[in-house]
């Protein structure tokens, strides 16, 4: 039995606002239950010099978390100078995975930066963000199109991601902060609009697990990003 | 004639969201026009060594800005490894403003730290900050009372604050963005329900401003400050 | 009754000592009484990268203090490396102070760092700092006009600046670390030579002020600065 | 066709120098083909304060990568004064793959840090580290056992880890620096003595990557590990 | 030919103003010619942790030039966020220096520190510290000794520091930074009061030099701190 | 009689392995009795910024200490964040040594950096870091005149370095570590092949010493760096 009273392999409620900030080029506000993220796509029309004249552009990804997103109260990593490795790691996965779907050379010269902030966190925050990020990136795109139209869309496929875990004892999909800190086993699943694997981190918690497991887990993902690429479809307008 | 259309003495929108956060003690998003700044209230109930022992607490408050608030990105204080001049200097001021409010004996041996993160800018983002902070904190107090009442409530004050400015000339009240920064002068100014001056910061951005134009933007202030009282007690349920 | 025996209007001796370094292009070591600090102006001929090509030149100011410039010996703020933020607060307000009266396209591409470090502190640090730093500047243009005369004075006028403050009840002219430490409230005035106001940042540090108390300082900052310009004047030889 | 000539499922020649260090309490000095790590295992009597008092002790890591231990020299973290995100992320997986065959409450209340420093780098410089990891420390808990000994065995499993990816078209077991750089898809295996799992991490660093490969990269990593686990026992004299 | 004009064994002219800070323990302006140094001694009563109960003080210093100390401004080390590598071998320098005449034991379980501030540097900047903290050191602890006189005096032996080098193929005395900048070696000498040798640094800037001039040097150093000696004993009253 | 039983004039042995890294254009590991260091020399093509244009190139060194290559872990110094100060005045003195003794006109434009990364510590790292540097140094340029011939060895000369101390009462040569923590006097000469000194520091750690202890200390130098001269050669195959 979940804590949330959810069937094993039912998501929380997703809900994608698009265009949630005045400013950004594209954006999203992505709530998975009680996990929220404001995702942003900045479009820079240069890249920074060490990206130059290689005849295509670059995406990349920050991942922040408000200091009382959570629980209780984390320190601020401006103010202690630096971003933790846990930060590093998410932000690195984020911008991996976006990458995976985007035609870096269709893209042109230019960088486009995904800032994933958690204004609330209730688990499943990288997952939410790299959900999230397609979003933002998709209307960034669609905004770029609008104005100087590109030969080839450089973001044909989508991309999304959920969690699953083994909470006692039951592969379970798409988990809240009660279950991650209780689950066996924690694995992230990010997956590509026609079926791919880009992306798929197991970590065994407690118990190691095995390759039944592991294969439950990742059907429990492609419901949960079926979910995903629908939720989506509609943020883009596209549903 | 302001860019937005406003009268001089002319507000933008308030909106004041109380218990905006599902984990913090003690939360508010607040809305001046577009700029929207999320305060959360964090109780700790032992202090930091440096202040232990001396019968009293302490309030406290971090300001940080989400990388695209703005209209063009600006860099991740997290990721550059420090914060700026400027977001010290908002957060020193902000800590200072709600002090200046709090009967540090009567709040008794806790910290609470005011994180004040900007969402969106539209200028003012300070005197917002200040503005939803005293919300969150009343908040944050109302539910240590509830459980074990104050013999003195440590916050019998309200606390408030506004930016006037010098645009094209004429004194205005609660400057945007556009005003902002083609103000000739811009003022901060922090004060208290009953009247009182708490902070006042006016500085000249072009032409020195003189003393006449000075009293007239503290009249502004005034008006500016009566209205986010009332938002204020309103969204703590006592308007 | 003032710790110092000086009158509520009395300033502390002022003394102005020009041309104090032996390498600076401008300097002045600045005493108002026990409070000492060495200003000098280095001309550098080129921008930094983000200021060229705009036809205009640059004043900005850094602000230091020596470990046991103070009763305590306080860290040295290179070796826990950062600046703290009162520091940074200071050295953004003498940077503002200066380029207030300065005409930064009359100075031509080139950019002018005032180092205002303290050498021994008693209180109106920062004042002291704007008033010394604006005789340093002057002696620095002084030496540029004799080589490349300037066609227009890209500094026409005087600032300076001085502290006023409400000690036991009584408004009160430049405090001492004394007063400072037991004031209600602590005021900086920043004005220019043809009495207009360039900055005013007026702090309750007990109970709040009112406008009444607002005004007196201010008048007693109009006595402070006057005694201050015509120490300035002297300094630069043309008193 | 691989560019060394090897097998798909045959690994590099393995080397495990039991002792290198004359200093820690357990070393390895690891050698996948031309990838070499030092690992040395330091044992501390005392933990943390945030650890004390729990009953228990605790595994960490830490990486690093000398400058020149890559085709072109890398800069050096201590000198840019920080670790980047990989090497956080690589010194969090090793530290956490050793804690999942560590029974930390039967280790006491002692902290082992493993230091994993690679001395020249081919590919798999962190399957590498925990696989040498092992045998450190498992020296150093043999070394413990011998003056006091231990109720109950700490480490009761073997933990190893392997890369495997898709070179080419074909899944492949142990990729080289040639091979890890032009690889459609990159995985990294960490399993346990019996079979079981305990960390999977697997990236499409070109087109996404199906279930089945996922499968067939698992059964490579399963013949490599055996060969390590083999490699570990004759290390510490167990074979 | 010296640029000065001085003699090979002719030091600049030496002043030690002793008390010229109000506030420290103990302090002195040294200057030896254009090279001026603000010492003071701040004495601590407890020492930092990893010092306690050994029965023993402590002695440290740091270092620091203002930022237009220089014929050409430097950057500020607070400004930068750390000390360069040249600073700290300096204040690491001065420590050793000082507490090799110092005797911990009898100076019981304090701290003193001795910041060392260059407010004007013409070379030799480091022996001008070490020459001039000894003075500052005696006054503080002549000021100890007032209130609670020491059993053993803790300093009972003088220590003194000055550079030599070889200019223009001569051996030369307290080079200037003219000489400095030129010279082929450039070494400095620590001595004590009884004519012992606490540290010796000498350095090839262009050609190696052999153990005639290292003796010959050596011999204009005893010559040196001779002088400077005689200016310690006049500045703390014994001379 | 020392802790090792060697006479007082009895170097550690000494083994120099030439091309140990597979990777650099130099490389040698350099061990002296129970110090182990890596020398890796890295040649690049063209130099920072601040060094073009100047006709000449540059030699560089970085030094850092692996954890756990001494008796007790030392913490990280790319964890910490910082290089400590011995670390930054042991690197300054490495690439003080090994420019003394390059022509940097006819090295060319290209600067050579050298790494120096301590394996196992056993006293006199610094001394082995400089003798192994100029093996690594000499492998790396006659690497490039192997391609492209210099029309003058921009290494003429050789330089090596050694540490002599005061060892209870006698002075002795090449210290290890249990010798160089109970040194009254520890000296490390660095010393050209033709008999030239480039750089010598003398330390008293207990008593002052005199000029006859440092001439003995000298003569043993040159006994102990005609040992490393020999090493050198051979391990450059011109022995």
């Amino acid at each position: 039995m979940r804590p949330s009273g959810r069937a094993p392999d039912q998501m929380r409620d997703i809900e994608m606002i698009p265009g949630f900030s005045a400013h950004a080029e594209g954006s999203c506000l992505v709530k998975f239950g009680g996990t929220h993220v404001l995702v942003t796509a900045s479009v820079e029309e240069r890249l920074p010099p060490w990206l130059r004249g290689q005849g295509k552009g670059w995406v990349t990804a920050e991942y922040g978390m408000l200091p009382r997103a959570t629980h209780t109260r984390g320190s601020r990593e401006a103010a202690k100078g630096k971003q933790s490795g846990r930060t590093q790691e998410i932000q690195r996965l984020i911008g991996r995975s976006l990458r995976a779907v985007t035609d870096l050379v269709a893209l042109g010269e230019r960088q486009i930066t995904l800032d994933c902030d958690v204004i609330q966190a209730d688990g499943g925050t990288r997952t939410a963000s790299i959900s999230g990020a397609w979003v933002a990136l998709r209307l960034a795109l669609d905004g770029i199109h609008a104005k100087t139209p590109f030969a080839t869309d450089p973001l044909a496929l989508q991309v999304a991601a959920i969690s699953c875990g083994v909470y006692q004892g039951n592969p379970v999909l798409d988990l809240d902060y009660i279950e991650d800190s209780g689950a066996d086993t924690d694995a992230n699943f990010v997956l590509t609009g026609d079926g791919g694997m880009v992306e798929l981190q197991a970590t065994a918690e407690g118990a190691p697990y095995d390759e039944e497991t592991l294969l439950r887990m990742l059907r429990l993902a492609r419901i949960g990003c079926g979910e995903v690429f629908k939720a989506q479809l509609k943020a883009v307008g596209r549903g």
